[in-house]
């Protein structure tokens, strides 16, 4: 029976987490009974979400409790059976934590197409992050052909994707995001039409010929504040995510309703799981035009299942150029 | 050709407005052109978007510019009429303003049903305040039978019409008010099954067992920050008005966008000029309900056009129980 190296919440983050949060502790892998799989990990997703995970406030999801594997979406190969599902070999991904053996009961696994190249784009592009895009952009945002759409966190695994979408629904895509390499992707890979670096620009002053018509708004904090000032009558701001505030022990209120009277404008929170029942329906679009090239995309991978803390960290400072990814192992069958 | 007393903006309201940011003058009526039809007012109407209109502030509607006749939802009198549309002695409603008489283009003014009665029913359950509460709630809120329904400023002109609405569709309303005066309303006239005094109550204590599925916000500021601690999954968080802040030289941010996503949660403002093309449909269903006592109302009527001013600066801090009207003259053909 091999060993299982895992990743485990070690200690509640307070701020912006620390390594020493982390532990890595190798366990058996234990027995599967019927209807169990046992997966290999190949790739583990890092997202701005586990950090809610790791923190004791009421949220949608229940918290993780010490000791606990740190939870994402990995992909893996199936090295044992004991569903008819499944076969050893196959792709498969699922909510399997950072560790490199999972056990998972096999209606919780989706299988990753086998053309599907580099599997990992079933943690981004054609999984969460992607489907995250799909339904955030067209369900709630509802965007039309000549709305501007503005992205916070654009050249992040979900706002990277939401531009292309924007692009392809015949919207004009403006994207603000942190450095000069991240701004010249958002224009330079990712399609979208103005790039705002907030590092160095006046977001304020950026905006200030823009109508802002939906505001996918991945961040929070000031920069959503310039993107309010500018919204259009009728606009839509989708509420993703608020990582600005992520690591606040006690975040402050940004947002004024008036400005909501004003405008006649809506904000709407969402949550992709919500969406499940829909998941094929995107998936199948977004594997379509990621392999026609409508859709790009960039990783950012960190090699080994013990730097995944040091890559949570990153991410959630900013550093990373794509998604954020570890790499875990290589198994060719 | 009679003498017109006025009520106009003298100075700019900093902060609470003071009775000495208003002055009363007499002027000419002024001549009728073709179209035009010469109004004698009868009820002049007193609401708190109106303290907007004092402000140089970016808004959804130009500002007054001082000596401006403070504008108004009025009903009034046909005195001369240069449009076939009416005649000498017709009831009719529209932007007449804080005065005695008022000049208006016939194309701008609906008429009063002569069966209405009163005739101010039309300032308020069957006029402005009425068709705000139908479509804010009906159309924006989307309420379901069985959801429950919390309503802020729930006695005040659109709140008490928002809760019997409310019932209508099937819900639970939950009324907040201050005052015990008003929160005896809530119960006895208006039909909440539950009555909140923010005055003496403690809110958050009040909500402790509810589950908002609807929350139509008349106040915004802390009253609502409690509410919002309540919402559920799927909320739909109704932006009225925000009357705890008309008064703020720099209204502080007051919500949290990561509740939206917690609870999936909507939060819209609105207009309800945006449904003048729907007001016959609402107008209708509003007077058959106020005919049938399914819809019942209170007015608070202010005797005397110079009292406007205080009759506002009251209602503003919620002195008022039911509409805040002015009579300005009566008229009885």
């Amino acid at each position: 029976m091999p060993v299982n190296r895992r990743i485990t919440l070690a200690a509640r983050p307070v701020g912006h987490p620390q390594e020493s949060d982390f532990a890595l502790d190798e366990v058996d892998v234990g027995s599967r009974a019927a209807g169990e799989v046992l997966v290999g990990v190949l790739w583990a997703s890092v997202d701005p979400y586990q950090r809610g995970r790791m923190s004791e406030a009421r949220s949608y999801a229940p918290s993780l409790q010490l000791g606990d594997v740190i939870t994402s979406q990995s992909v893996g190969r199936v090295v044992e059976t004991n569903d008819p599902r499944f076969s050893v070999g196959d792709l498969v991904v699922g909510q399997l934590g950072w560790q490199e053996y999972a056990i998972a009961r096999a209606g919780t696994l989706r299988r990753v197409p086998p053309e599907l190249d580099p599997a990992s784009l079933a943690l981004h592009a054609v999984g969460m992050t992607g489907l995250t895009a799909y339904f955030g952009l067209f369900d709630v945002g509802e965007p039309r052909p000549g709305d501007t759409v503005v992205v916070s966190c654009a050249a992040g695994a979900v706002g990277q994707i939401v531009g292309q979408l924007a692009k392809l629904a015949g919207c004009r895509a403006v994207g603000i995001a942190g450095g000069p390499e991240k701004a010249r992707d958002l224009t330079e890979l990712y399609g979208y039409d103005v790039s705002i670096d907030y590092k160095s620009d006046d977001v304020a002053e950026a905006l200030r010929h823009e109508r802002v018509d939906v505001y996918f708004d991945n961040v929070g904090g000031e920069i959503s504040q310039a993107v309010h000032r500018r919204v259009n009558i009728g606009a839509r701001i989708v509420i993703c995510g608020q990582v600005s505030q992520y690591n606040a022990e006690r975040p402050e209120p940004t947002v004024h309703p008036g400005l909501l009277i004003m405008f006649r404008a809506r904000m709407e929170g969402f949550l992709v799981v919500d969406y499940a029942h829909r998941y094929d329906e995107a998936a199948r679009r977004l594997a379509r035009w990621v392999a026609s090239g409508e859709i790009r995309w960039r990783e950012h991978v960190t090699a080994g299942l013990e730097n995944a803390p040091q890559a949570f960290i990153g991410m959630l400072n900013g550093d990373n150029r794509g998604k954020a990814l570890v790499k875990v192992a290589e198994r060719t069958e």
